[in-house]
């Protein structure tokens, strides 16, 4: 078994960057219930992403939607986030809610529409530039509704030029992130709908290009552990989306749905080496019916019980088990660190770094949802659904 | 082989409901992608549903949907649609699109919600007692997103009570349709999730409680003609919401994704006795991305091309073979009927009835999409996901 | 919460019975591997189920499987079981595995291999009545493979007559157990594809007629509990056969693949009352590559500790949420029981009732594995797949 | 649209390779019905398929499957199939039905049985040397039933090695195909699960490492002609092994179970070039319960018919319309084609090859079902499953 201080240890590295369009309404193409306190500025999600990072000690970044958090100065919001503690992270693009994309955008069959999309990923580049964010995050709506709608083949030599086209203006130091998905919004096929579409693409751009997986985005029945364990071992695994579902992309708390399965998926991450390599482990959520701030902090709270089980794991033993091909032992051992009672080993994790150990109830006594309920009153988000 | 001069008229006399929901915009929670000449009111509505029958002669019914269909006058509304050559059909009501109805309608935990969703639907009988609609439908999007929400067998409780009220309300004449429906917006548990659940509800309320089968409200792999034919024998089909899906509730043109399985259905259908008793066919679509008269026409058609070739299944020949066990030749059979390019037969029903063979270079020609496109500028339609 | 007494009563009635063929060979199409040591005759296959019941004291019955555990005295075989500390529990009917059954049973299109079927059934019955087993399980591996190979619902009318007369058959005490399943061994439709087609027939076969929910014989996606729930509300929840898959009906120890989802299962029949009243609860699980007593050990210890969460969950604190619509507080509740490490509190259970607090630890030191391996050399089992 | 001659051309040319299994024995883990007059020997097997052969025109090569068609002389065993009308085809391995292989062949934990799966491996080279066939078909049953199991990274890098070593031991002209399954027979991990995977094992091999599609291997709702275009554009598309399912790798007759989507995959086939390459077109089936000769007569026919739609599909009308963005007119070309009978053009297609124009009638009017069933009694047959 890992030693305990190890464990800790690893713990207290980890960072889950939270996404600022999760802290505004959001909903079903059925209806978007608002919910009273939400951020109507780039500056107030911050905020709300600050008290996150402030109650776990985990959420230290915060990733941008372009053009939900459009601002004139990306410098001051940079400065604004410092203030608050925390930092500016992944930058993601937008070319599903402008009119002109109905039928794609960087796969669409007019060349107008793939430029302007192309220039909007442009803009994204020169956005991470101003803050320094490192990552660029490509989620493409784009896909067709009816069979014959537009040429399968042709829309990849479509995508593929864009795609090169973005890796040719990045910096150095930065990477694109291409992430896929198995369906919707479009529901025949979906222009980059499994990882291995994303790697292939990947490996034509070059070893910036990495692949995203969001654990909503596939097929039922998926071994996404599988995915991310082959992706690890050939290097394209980029970034996490995480959240959690039961049928589709239901974009619900991480951890919520099927806790086992993201036990699983953090014991291939740290068996591949993904927890101190420059995998991001972002969230993705859409929290529609509950409250927002404390429902990031429960996914906060939920990627790290499952991580420290996965840390648990005796892989020693696991090891021998396995060579020894005694399977109900080598799922033992895994199940062992799975059923251990993790809370109180990370309440001293967060004692240690100086916080409460519980981050709901410390929240909740904060009166932070009481003040912004107060005072954002008026004005009106830019958000997603909305 | 059933009579060509039989299957001609079971053609002619086939209807197909189209709802006036369909008219409008519609979309996913990414985005509503507006389009032009789209009705801005209920006698909009209907007049774009009344060239869908002019041109197929087999869309003579409306459905409404309260409240984006309501009018101080209903009278007035009835008298209109005649006036255009259509009549009014089923009542649709809506439990979801209201901010208190976050967790829930007729389900929901605090029975002052329930109370406000009851009065809604006692409304819509008020209005089925105005415009002489037969059916009530009734789809609630009630359930929960995480497990312990809420009491799932308390929300049967509610849900049941709510029933019986209704069911109460109703006349002697007029029907309940309940839908059920697999999942979305809920997404962990949805409160008439299956067809079991919605028949035990109309077991206990009585004969005019019907169950309506939405083609895309259904897990991955489900036999849809299974349901159809059980529910014939249980005397309890009350209603079809026609739709096709590749993954989750698409709402795509019914036939699109799947004819095979739509031909099927009708198989089934016309087999349990369906085609010619009380059980309403009705489409339940969203054209997000392509025109919408014409994609309603599209629809109408395909579900009168898999009826033509239902009925052209020569079912002596297939008790034949079914009873003697012939596996290959019961299929063969089956699938003869399905080859068949039933395109001529219904151009010559269509003729037969006064009509053009093809309703959609009919409509193309009308000069209809132009003139709507010109004339209903400004203004808002009042719709789903609007 | 719960009593801690109060659970640890529950959790020493609790009774789970575990199936004769569990203990012999399995395997997929493509393979049986067999296995040394495995039982040869139904009074080996008691003797390892007495050793499950000797570690966990919670397996005191043993279902029977006809004709696999056909025996010439019934009377002789229960006296053998009750030596052996167990006792015989459901008796499982076999129309699946004889050539006749090639086009199904009971819903055969041929009267002649109907009437062999119900034959078979009147048999299982008459074993009942020397066994003393109350409950009659029955599955049908009947439907089709091919659209058109057979009237779907002339299949349903066959099947209604079947069971109406195997109803008819049985004494006052006994029950008929109606089991469904999605899909396999037939692909295109099963004769009793889900709760509702069983439950529409239970409910005219009479009050003994109920419902078996077999955790692996849902499409992907199915919430199981809902369906629990709904069945204990409807008065018909006859039993579980527990196991578990990941994608199909994969027969795989209950709890292994999605031991949330257990959780909730029992959370929903402990909510329902299904503890207390006559469900019964069954393994139906094949262990085609793992030693098979311990894994049936394990399977009898993954229930007990999602028993035991289950009882620990705060239910008036989860109703006090609940009402009040706070969403993270419900979901909250049933997680902290959830996340609660309940082995030690099992291990006293044990201890307190004179076992080994660790069943697996206490069957491997027992030698019984070597023993076996040792004497049962030759000879042939009789089982499923083999 | 594409010149009739073109068409019947095209016709003429297509290949579909059956294979030597499909024509013995087959079922599901619950039962194999036998049939009679099933081959014995490969031979037998090789007579069989000649008859396809001769009846449709269009099934010149049957595929051996080792170590089922071992024979000591397979140059005498190449002659036979020249003397009877067809010639050996693709030689598939079979490293699952040895009980060495439980846990794995080429991925197994043990270097022992990692090797002796190899060496069966390099045997089936050595037959394709024998026999003078192209492509070796590699299928892993390889996989993990239970998280924990084994080392999911670790059976990567034995795989590769396997597959790295098999590669270099091909002749130039001899191709490696990799056929990659979703699930089944192990349940929570498959080695080789999607076509991703696949992909990246033959980037790494070389050009002549090439994927194979089988259609039933994919999770439900997957976009398999996606995935046909993809490979085809990556310049990876091996081979397919055709049949249809409704719901998992259900095996059976190719377009049985959905028609249209035969069609699509056929439509990016010949789109993408694959018609006219090395593409190679298999059946891959099990005829469990119907007639084994005339159900493969008939799935080389509905592979016909599918191609024959997709060769009509007026491609220059697509290509307008998809530029256009005619959303339902690129779908009505699409349609229009699907929606032709073509069974007339295929009868013309067989009658100017000197065949029936309709080969069941023809087969069945042959005599030889009657008369295998009266030669063909005492034996054993080889095959799977049984």
């Amino acid at each position: 078994m890992t030693e305990p201080a190890a464990v800790k240890a690893a713990l207290k590295n980890q960072a889950v960057e939270t996404p600022s369009w999760a802290y505004g309404n959001s909903g079903t193409r059925f209806k978007v219930f608002a919910q009273a306190g939400v951020p109507r500025t780039p500056q107030e999600k911050l905020e709300d992403a600050a008290k996150v990072h402030e109650f776990t000690g985990a959420a230290p970044t915060v990733a941008l939607h372009i053009p939900w958090d459009k601002v004139d100065d990306y410098a001051a919001l940079a400065e604004f986030a410092q203030d608050h503690g925390v930092k500016l992270g992944t930058v993601n693009s937008n070319t599903f809610q402008d009119d002109d994309y109905k039928l794609g955008s960087v796969c669409h069959p007019d060349a107008a529409v793939r430029r302007k999309a192309l220039d909007h990923l442009f803009e994204c580049v020169d956005i991470m530039d101003a803050t320094g964010s490192r990552d660029l995050k490509l989620w493409f709506a784009d896909g067709t509704n009816y069979p014959g709608q537009d040429d399968v083949r042709e829309r990849q030599d479509r995508l593929a030029e864009a795609l090169a086209a973005v890796y040719e203006r990045l910096g150095d130091d930065q990477r694109l992130l291409l992430e896929y998905k198995f369906f919707e919004p479009a529901f025949y096929t979906t222009d980059v709908p499994d990882w291995g579409t994303a790697y292939a693409h990947c490996l034509k751009l070059g070893p910036r290009a990495q692949v995203v997986v969001d654990t909503g985005h596939h097929a039922p029945g998926t071994n996404i552990e599988f995915i991310v364990a082959t992706l690890l071992r050939e290097g394209r695994l980029g970034a996490f989306d995480f959240n959690s579902r039961f049928y589709a992309d239901d974009d619900l708390m991480v951890g919520a749905a099927d806790p086992f399965q993201l036990f699983r998926i953090m014991y291939e991450v740290i068996r591949g080496g993904g927890l101190t390599s420059d995998v991001a482990f972002m969230l993705d959520q859409c929290h529609n019916i509950e409250a927002k701030i404390p429902a990031i902090i429960r996914s906060v709270m939920n990627v790290q019980e499952a991580t420290a089980k996965a840390l648990l794991v005796d892989r020693e033993a696991l090891a021998v088990a396995q060579r020894s091909g005694d399977v109900l032992e080598a799922n033992a051992v895994l199940m062992d660190a799975y059923n251990t009672d993790v809370r109180p080993l990370l309440a001293e994790v967060r004692e240690e770094l100086g916080l409460d150990g519980d981050p709901i109830a410390a929240y909740r006594r904060s009166g932070w949802a009481e003040r912004i309920t107060a005072e954002r009153v008026g004005g009106q988000q830019a958000g997603w659904g909305a």
